[in-house]
């Protein structure tokens, strides 16, 4: 019977819709490491109200998802250089009132390219130009990438993007292929786009790793080409895995292991 | 292993020194009625940052203790006649961000009054002149109890309570007896006045009923000398129950039988 005593710490989140993936990654691993903390999902009636709260309440740490990612940004006290790097915050830390935020999407890509041993010197395709795609350009520039094209068909957002880091924009893939391919658009998401492939098979026969930010499906049909063709994949899952993870870290001071990471991230998933 | 899923509904409660009774209390309830609520006890760092994170959450019920009963009545939308009587607080309702304040304490010495058939008709000796004595008073009152004298040793409170009512005062009980003996200050509390019997064994000697408000321990000496007298008593364990029945009820909108109120009663002050 789960009875919450009153020496918990609470975790939130925020979201417009909000999905039970983080409730369930934080709660497993807070009962895996016996910590006396708990996680509860919301959707928040009033934004700069909920943040209130997690001041005065307090609350000790806050996911921020769709649409609160940049209107958050006004009401909170300190940005992390990774939320300030693409002016958008998913994570908020409360230290004794003090507010900081930050932005593990960017943390979680910057750390993925590095542990799958992706070198700055390789050339990129990254296909978006939303939000998700500014962390990923944010962390290719930050870790020394300069080849990087920007696919997008929204010219604006395209060249605006490919402009702030001295990448290079085109409107569609073409002919062309790079070392990394990387997909960060809903191209083969569940839902209308789910069978497209984000990636043409000849881009992913001369790629060397094939990153796809998508995580539900993990297994999108450019992640299953990829690795018909034998090549290493990076899934929108570890993304996801490694961005909870980050947060736990930040909320918590307690880094889970690799092996409770993927126990956490299943059981998120299930 | 407890897993929050996002679709619960949270209550809280705001104390300077929370203790675990509402929290066992409410959530042995909701897991007894398999209601998909949970509930969290909170030592705000804000009162007022802490009432808007209840609106902006949101979060559908507040409990209100010491030193918060009437600073938060500024913050509220509406006060219900319980809470405005007293002029003070020990409950919030959010019902789609109006905030309704409400006092369960008079609630419940109300029905208790009535549960136990003391009627109106009866003399009262009414020991005490604080928070909680008010809430009796104007309970009594308002149940139609006209022949009370409140017995304060601090004359401006006790004078000012009596006269709020037209109630008697005097600062010591000396010869007096009543129908009903009613102990609303810490006297047999535990702590330094834990053997101190609050009203004289003569005095118990001449009632019909005895009620005492203190909880810890529900066997005061009082109480326990009302036994041995063979007097009907009426426990503050009864008070602490009832008052949290009623903001189960409040919050829920479900009311759990008397057997349930008593089992999540023993649960909570084990």
């Amino acid at each position: 019977m789960p009875i919450l005593n009153k020496d918990m710490t609470l975790c939130i989140s925020l979201a417009a819709r909000p999905s039970n993936i983080g409730t369930r990654f934080h709660n497993y691993l807070y009962d895996l490491l016996d910590l006396n903390y708990v996680y509860k999902a919301f959707a928040p009636a009033d934004l700069a109200q909920a943040i209130m709260g997690v001041r005065g309440l307090p609350i000790r740490g806050c996911a921020v998802s769709m649409p609160y990612k940049e209107d958050v940004i006004a009401l909170v006290d300190r940005l992390d250089p990774s939320a300030e790097a693409i002016h958008s915050v998913n994570t908020i830390v409360n230290d004794d009132g003090v507010l900081t935020a930050y932005n593990t999407d960017y943390l979680a890509i910057s750390r993925l390219l590095r542990d799958h041993h992706v070198p700055a010197s390789w050339s990129v395709l990254l296909r978006g130009s939303g939000g998700m795609a500014k962390a990923v350009a944010a962390a290719l520039r930050d870790a020394g990438f300069t080849d990087v094209t920007i696919v997008a068909r929204n010219e604006a957002a395209g060249r605006a993007l490919a402009d702030l880091y001295d990448f290079n924009w085109q409107p569609v893939q073409g002919e062309n292929t790079a070392d990394l391919l990387l997909n960060v658009t809903p191209l083969g998401m569940t839902g209308e786009h789910e069978t497209v492939q984000a990636f043409t098979d000849p881009a992913i026969a001369a790629a060397r790793t094939v990153f796809d930010v998508v995580a539900l499906p993990a297994e999108t049909p450019l992640i299953t080409a990829a690795r018909a063709a034998g090549k290493p994949v990076i899934t929108g899952a570890e993304v996801i895995a490694i961005q909870a993870e980050e947060q736990f870290v930040l909320y918590t001071g307690v880094r889970p292991t690799p092996e409770q990471v993927r126990e956490a991230s299943e059981f998120s998933r299930a």
